[in-house]
């Protein structure tokens, strides 16, 4: 039977704020990217994300970033890369310790906003959060961009690299996300997400910007959490792939 | 044979700034007590002061404070129980990645300035850290002074309790420390400062700011890794305790 | 002709986080307490409410709090009074910045959060934030509670104290506020809000939570921006206020 | 009679950190470039460093950063510009009330680290720091390196650009700093140190590292703070100015 895994940014609050809707995404997804605390996610709401994770089965990803609260880690940041794997290491850490206490344990580790962009092309940083993870544990699987520095080296390294697709971004036909910069890399129209979604899920295929079919065949499909109508949406997804016959189970099952 | 164990406070830098002479200390004590990036310690210095401990031999215990960089840990923050918790466990975790990668293990628990002199006597946040102990890991000891509520509640929870004295601090008749804002509440003369460390070691007492006797019995000597001549005073009193004959051992042995 | 003026906290948000709706509340309210950045408010944020504000005649003041992003500035921090006063200046001057290039000015101070509520009885603390506005401007006035000790030390110092009364929070027969922690200590009946406003504006009372009358005289009743329905709450209370014939100004004015 | 401002970066400490020698520098400098607490610099620095500026008659500068502490400010950061502008007003604002209670006022701008750097060929970013300046005052120079985006967007904008030389730096044949990375980058001599400075100050050139000559004229010339002997070249080359003629003042005289 054909699966796949769900997996969205959850604990993105810091104090009094709050940015995703952690207990309804947890519904949905079967994999939760939580926020360590260097771009978004104090210990408190560490705590609340793990724990409701772990009471419904999704498993806990360590959603790491740049050390930038204020630009919420979507700014590259040109740090060295012996002091990013130090940055990564202490983030898988804090969030372990959660893990723990929630009786599971990180099980992946997914980049965050411009550490996510900048690895897949950032030949030295990408080696830096490769280095952290297999440091912290070689058996951990990591989550990336089909065809990344990130998840070649990742390989390389020994790790098991996980294919990750996009619900509602537009795809070029080199299979790169459209910059968020143009026109149309956004997909808002929720039937259409819905679509690729299964199309994505059973045939492996996606449609370009320009018409043309790419392979993307992900192991995992991310739906993003903090866009309106994103619980929608969301529920839309995962019905739909339950009715087209694909297992919406996680990668680290 | 009588032991006891000398720590100190290390890696209390951030970014370009360094404030403790981590490589000499660690030639002279036996538990290294490592800010875990709350109050001081960046990941970087995690990395290198946990390496160098365990490269030593010397055991790694997590210094954890108060979220206040600004003012170094040193200020009470009237902080919610639970969200204390929560810090003192992503400290604590944030730690261990360090350790385990350096193939050592967070070994025991300290809280630094403010959280140190609070819950000497404030029941909730005694608590707290505690529990964070607790949930972390029941077999970890906790360092802390004789009598406190911090001591005292982390016995009733099943944690082992570890007694220090303080090498160069003034103790009032009822073995509490002299407030800083106090005259003489601080040892200035190191050889009277060497003294006070082998009676304590050997005898179990110091000697109180009034001339009364005090028993403090304790299983490790806090040295001050911060003030000037800090590593000379280090190694005399090392020295001056194995002349007495005295093993100087990690508590944590 | 009777007047009041209409207050409440703005640009409490930082980085991608938001909390107030700042556009409509400024629709409401003649006077902006603009968050400067250490408990929330980043500098983009004081920008946009700061000329936002400018853009419809509503006076700028400085909310100063505790530098502690992770409470929202809503715990006591034991900060020496000396460091109190930079802390309090920085974020002074840091506003007056935006407000001098919005074509405004900073027009008085009203502490935030934990701030506020210690300077009621924190005499060291009182006087550290009295002397930060004294030494930025003497001629700033000041807001908060009738009878603490910040509003009597700043009168004392030669500013201009500024009496507040809050909107939809019971009162102490001795006219303090009912803590958060009792019961109904916050009313969230809009319309007994509305009554309380229009009464302490024409009559200069409010009935306590013991049913007995305390006197307040406010020059300016504190809206509450951050709980749902505030808006329409503030409406509600502007509209009423204007048809009871009081007159809805600044307090600068 | 020819003249020269001498400049250092001064106030560099946060917290209980401290890495420039402030009241030595201060009197050396006509210039001081203070760390307004985004890289470096918490408040009660600010006040310090900047009364001291103001006792001794020295310049005030704001020597604004990315906010990234953990870095100090050395790692570039791709921030938007819109959001840079507000990031380098809310640093001016806030040294600005520091300077006004200390009786004297912000002279001029020098960016710190990453920023500096970045900004002599990003565009968007030095349009972005211009912009910040002046929208807080148009009076205000800029120092920085010739021939960089900066000074020339600064001066396009009708700010006074004026143009610094650095003591200890080795210089291209182009007349821009060799890269740190580079050996030789950094002249550790003392006595070449002062030599080149003579001559940078009474002749306008510099000798290249391939033995060239590059016209520099500098108006100011950078000191570093944070080098070990720093104070003592400091005193060094303000003595051999002097004595070679050179008058050492303030450019904002």
């Amino acid at each position: 039977m054909t699966g796949v895994d769900l997996n969205a940014d959850l604990g993105e609050g810091f104090g009094v704020w709050r940015l995703t809707e952690d207990d309804a995404l947890l519904e949905i997804v079967t994999s939760a990217n939580v926020a360590c605390g260097f771009h978004a996610g104090d210990p408190s709401v560490l705590r609340r994300v793990t724990a409701a994770a772990a009471a419904r089965g999704v498993a806990v990803g360590a959603q790491v970033g740049y050390r930038d609260l204020a630009g919420f880690g979507r700014r590259f940041l040109d740090i060295a890369p012996a002091d990013l794997t130090d940055d990564v290491l202490y983030q898988i850490g804090a969030l372990h310790a959660f893990a723990r206490v929630a009786g599971t344990r990180v099980a992946y580790v997914k980049p965050h906003g411009a550490l996510y962009n900048a690895i897949v092309h950032h030949a030295d940083q990408a080696a830096a959060v490769v280095e952290a993870v297999r440091q912290f544990d070689p058996a951990l699987p990591v989550l990336g961009l089909p065809g990344s520095e990130w998840l070649r080296q990742a390989e390389a390294a020994g790790l098991r690299p996980v294919r990750e697709a996009f619900a509602d971004r537009a795809y070029t036909p080199a299979g790169t996300l459209v910059s968020r910069r143009e026109p149309g890399s956004v997909i808002h129209d929720a039937d259409e997400v819905v679509r690729r979604c299964v199309r994505m899920a059973t045939e492996g295929v996606v449609t370009a910007i320009d018409g043309s079919e790419v392979e993307v065949r992900p192991e995992s499909i991310c739906l993003h959490g903090d866009t309106p109508g994103a619980v929608e949406i969301g529920r839309r997804v995962r019905a739909a792939l339950v009715e087209a016959g694909v297992e919406v189970r996680a990668f680290t099952g």
